[in-house]
């Protein structure tokens, strides 16, 4: 059923009766002007938002509604985990061209819930509009977290070291993958873990939580900007330096095969974006957390370098000699 | 400055140092994965969230980004206020095209800031994008409300009398001027009221404010789809119906002007959108606040109907006979 026939109303009637949740801490959910949410005394709500625009962020040649459902709602999640605390409740903001299917918001929705229900989120809230572009999707989520286990970017002090959850890069080459039509009918299996980190990625929640709640990371953040960029803004935040290790950046074996065979640039794991692994400073004291984070988890975490004195990021080989990166990372007025 | 040349974490910089706040109940704005909020213990936290896209909800022929920066905060103001909340923290998404210039960011915040400094709202997050379309504006907005002072849709009851501040039609009737083009170099000193209702429209807090501290109003929701079609969303959410005197509804003398010169559908008041004034209902013996909030505030209120068993909304004239309407208010994927 096309949007111009179901109607703006009906569609929000529709989510709401699917998705839409009441009682407990939520003394309002949609259907209002706003929502209402009861807060613990002693937590902190934590918010962040993030816009995706199909042609910028996504290729409705190979995001399925489904998928798109579910990495809009798994960046949002990856960046209140990256401060430590509990995603909650999330509101949806949708821009549609009148050419869409009902099927279309559907198949978001459901999406969109299969990360939601794992994790515990309700939908609280949203917007519905006409769009005259392409496919507009804001979605921002709201969290918790108890004031003492907050994990912020400025924390990083000189002698902690840097580490980084599961592998890098996966992403940056499953799209290059998707971007030059190689995941056609015909899936090859040598490409199935890269494509899949990039549609649909995996936020780290309970990893970050056992930081937060252990007092471990001195600062974290999500890999959303690409590793280098992403240890830069620590850096920036906690007025100190970075030293990466090249040769320890994890890396899957699915990533050296599909760098391999397309002639990628060796640096991706580095420079691209979207892994929405986490990155986190850690105290010389509390590195004992290793081992048990490796019991408790199976994405596994590597120690990529350290922090100094000084600013910015400086990249290193085995030999210790310094590597020369270009700009790297994603800036979106500059690429 | 282009966008191109700026980039987009200079751009996140300036707008951090112009606009950005930390401390108080801020312990963390701009610059990390999420904002960090502290809220008093008898307060609910309130969210609302409102996405507005060039060429469907604005035409930057006629709109300056500073009147767009107004506008989209003052939706959303008005959303928290007709809840009886009031507005505290502000995250703006911004999908920009390359071509557009700095001053045109710069200017959007600035008129934002024009409203938000009024009200003590404080920008703590955000992001921004590149667009292949037009612009494209998602706010959300974070308030407060003291548990008791909540003012739901779903309050209204049989006998409750509904009220209206202000005067309505007005935006719909700058609507029609702006987009006949009527709106040029020379500007009409009768077509002035009528244009700035629609482009920078003035969110009711102290008198939604006023209503919820003196537990006034049954039930409330700001004028956005338009008068018969709000008071339905009252309706359908206190399960009751609204009776409306169509005589009574309160228009402007510059509304009147415009509305027979443009020979615009004398409907306009009861169906078009975007009026952002206060509909509410009040049970009987509350009925003598009319007075003291008359005294208070400058814009008015007017009985324009009342509250009966049943459903859906009726519209009566001066001789109590039904008044047929076509459909009416804007449904977004139906117009």
């Amino acid at each position: 059923m096309k949007l111009a026939a179901l109607g703006e109303f009906d569609l929000i009637e529709r989510i709401k009766k699917s998705y839409g949740s009441e009682g407990g801490r939520i003394v309002r959910g949609m259907g209002d002007d706003a929502a209402a949410l009861k807060v613990d005394t002693d937590s902190l709500v934590l918010t962040t938002t993030d816009m995706l625009l199909e042609n910028v962020h996504f290729d409705l040649k190979y995001f399925s509604p489904y998928n798109l459902g579910k990495k809009a709602i798994a960046v949002n999640i990856s960046d209140i985990a990256a401060m430590g605390g509990s995603p909650q409740w999330i509101l949806t903001s949708l821009g549609l061209p009148e050419s869409v299917d009902g099927s279309f918001v559907e198949q978001f929705y459901k999406g969109m819930s299969c990360l939601s229900d794992r994790f515990g989120i309700k939908l609280i809230g949203g917007d519905t509009v006409a769009s005259k572009g392409g496919v507009v999707i804001n979605v921002q989520l709201i969290g918790t977290v108890n004031q003492k286990e907050l994990i912020l970017r400025r924390g990083a002090r000189a002698g902690d070291h840097v580490f980084v959850t599961g592998t890098l890069g996966d992403s940056s080459a499953g799209l290059e993958i998707l971007k030059k039509g190689l995941w056609g009918e015909k899936k090859r299996d040598e490409y199935v873990d890269s494509v899949n980190r990039h549609l649909t990625p995996s936020p780290r929640v309970d990893e970050a939580r056992y930081l937060a709640a252990g007092e471990v990371a001195s600062s974290m953040i999500d890999i959303s900007d690409g590793l280098v960029q992403d240890l830069n803004h620590i850096c920036t935040e906690s007025n100190v330096q970075g030293k990466l290790l090249i040769d320890d950046v994890p890396i899957s074996d699915s990533y050296k095969y599909v760098c391999n065979e397309m002639g990628l640039n060796s640096h991706l794991s580095l420079c691209g974006g979207e892994d929405y692994e986490l990155l986190f400073t850690v105290p010389p004291d509390k590195i004992g957390f290793v081992d048990s984070f490796r019991e408790q988890f199976s994405c596994g975490v590597t120690r990529i370098g350290e922090i100094c004195h000084g600013n910015g990021v400086s990249v290193y080989d085995e030999q210790n000699n310094p590597v020369e990166l270009e700009v790297c990372g994603y800036d979106h007025f500059k690429n």
